[in-house]
């Protein structure tokens, strides 16, 4: 591989000028350098404070751990402040022994540590409607990747005795809106957890800070945060979040409800929009997830989707957590369009935004994951397509 | 499994108590729950000031990721303000073309992300001395793990054109101190890289920024943090940190000197020192590390040694990173001592205390790794054996 002109500069053989003086103290907790800046986008309402979204900056980052400082957001009654010695989480409906536990009582069972990524079924909604946004932030940044670690929600349920004609879980937070949201049980016996600790440390307040339920794969706002209660039911809630909210209305004019597993897509992180990139050598990179395992290939176009070239995945590409890709490219400087598109374990290629609103129709945005493309200039700016 | 009477709380279903306003605004960037109090213990000496350590506090850790702001630090001269815009990488000496990089060309290379551990050669040092600690943080704290991103040294390194007489490279930091280390070109040329990301985001100034020479499996130390220079040379540097200090004085009074390598070894992290457990269920979790490829197995034993059973390792269990093992384990309520070994896939079988001292005498801490029990009392607490 090489270089374009202008990577490498010769000088003379000095040695560089810094400071001499004894540098900061250490901090009991760490912080990041003054240099770099304020990098989530919030949104809020203005009538409703503590309603919105942020934003992971995937254009500034780097590898697959999103660090919890800049997880996405999304809230309907703000951020509750839980005091981990006070919550208790109550199961009960259609169980044998209904029972609470305290936070000390559920860290007492066997744990677990997963890394997976986790997405709002919202997230790129703007891409399907026309209401396009100049950045992957604004973009594709309802989507983040942390290890996590939790019990069994299953081991916990042992000692509950889940009746046999239940069919759903109604999982409350302890937010003010009380936001909930029916589970099938089938994935309650599959791989649900019940979350305390997110990259080494306790979970951060606002995902969910002392106690969250973890669906792996499936749409964020099923992970209920600062859950609190479990209730076992022969249907659903039908809960405004499930109903009004986070439903799929179709071509056909019918509405898809409970549609939970958040397919397999991929973006570019870099080069894209609002960045600007000189001719020469420019690593594309992105990342790519799929709620149906494990992603198994990425492929880049640099020239509008005519010819297509395999990207490296960073090893290891684990099963429902993102995925890094990297691709060479050598940047002529003539106007380019750059995209990337997945393919995924059950065989799932992503769509085109033209396939993908044929296949849907364009009356709902959710789940959205068609392939993003960019476009650089014969500047080197890159703007949205 | 079964967990210890004890675990299970019956009450009458009622729904838990929970704030009902409206919750906290959202944060351009996250903060932990005020209810996690500072967890960094920091030494630093009164007449130097920034020259000291912080460690990871492991006893209340999860999963493999140390966050950033909780990775160990050991400075000798404080940390440097760096303005990544300012700063720059020479290289030079045994060179074909000596040359300077910005950070912004040293981006421009193709980057890789990968997990690994990172300890200080001094970790443990008073484990062997006798000057014993009270729990896992100040015996075991400095060693932490996270996801690095930069540029392959040995990529970097072909514009320059190092010399066939070039043996070592000696990197220098821009810290007060000028700390600098000799590294071998064998590691040079091997996987030595150039990071400037760690978990997602930017290094945080503790951790070299803008730039850090990273040396997977390699003491802390060698790995020199805000990297401004690389000088090939003939010879090693024979700097003050690499012959005053990180030598190994041996049972003959002779001193091993560059013993980069950090050999495999493990901790019990819960229960360890300080904490208190009650009878019945009780996991019993730990780290394991080698700087030497993977870990293949990990052993617990509740018996004091006398009998020994195979911990679950967390998947996957990555080369050079920490693995993350859990025992399961039920505590009788009498007096027992724990401790785990490890294996990894050189074969190397962690040793007892006594048997390192046997083979290396007790002149030297640096590189300590022998196996730790832990004591349970009756009453529940942990102490240091």
């Amino acid at each position: 591989m090489t270089f374009g002109a202008g990577v490498l500069t010769t000088v003379s053989c000095k040695q560089p000028l810094g400071k001499s003086e004894s540098g900061a103290h250490m901090r009991a907790y760490g912080e990041r350098s003054p240099f770099e800046g304020p990098v989530r986008v919030i949104r809020e309402l203005t009538a409703s404070p503590g309603t919105g979204s942020s934003r992971t900056p995937h254009a500034e980052m780097y590898g697959t751990i999103t660090p919890s400082a800049l997880h996405f957001e999304r809230h309907h009654s703000g951020v509750p402040s839980i005091d981990p010695a006070a919550h208790q989480l109550l199961i009960h409906g259609l169980v044998d022994k209904p029972l609470v536990f305290t936070m000390t009582e559920i860290k007492r069972f066997p744990s677990f540590s997963r890394t997976y990524f986790l997405e709002c079924g919202g997230n790129s909604i703007g891409e399907q409607s026309g209401n396009t946004q100049p950045d992957v932030q604004r973009s594709h940044g309802l989507l983040s990747c942390t290890e996590w670690t939790g019990v069994s929600l299953k081991e916990v349920l042992r000692g509950v005795g889940v009746k046999a004609e239940a069919k759903w879980m109604i999982a409350e937070g302890a937010d003010a809106g009380r936001m909930a949201r029916s589970i099938p049980m089938e994935k309650v016996l599959d791989d649900a957890l019940l979350v305390y600790g997110q990259n080494g440390e306790a979970l951060r307040p606002e995902q969910g800070y002392p106690l969250r339920l973890l669906l792996p794969g499936w749409e964020g706002n099923a992970n209920v945060k600062w859950v609190h209660r479990l209730q076992f039911a022969d249907a659903p809630a039908f809960s405004a979040k499930e109903t009004a909210y986070y439903t799929d209305l179709g071509k056909d004019g019918k509405a898809q409800i409970f549609t939970f597993v958040m397919e397999g897509r991929s973006v570019i992180t870099r080069p894209s929009g609002l960045q600007k990139i000189v001719p020469g050598f420019q690593e594309i990179t992105g990342l790519a997830w799929t709620g149906k395992g494990r992603i198994t290939r990425v492929e880049v176009s640099t020239d509008g989707g005519a010819s297509w070239g395999d990207a490296v995945l960073q090893n290891p590409v684990l099963p429902l957590a993102v995925a890094r890709f990297r691709f060479p490219w050598t940047w002529d400087g003539k106007e380019a369009v750059i995209q990337s598109r997945c393919t995924d374990e059950t065989g799932f290629l992503q769509p085109t935004h033209d396939e993908l609103i044929d296949a849907r129709g364009s009356n709902s945005g959710y789940h959205y994951n068609a392939i993003k493309p960019w476009r650089v200039s014969a500047d080197g700016s890159v703007t949205h397509v």
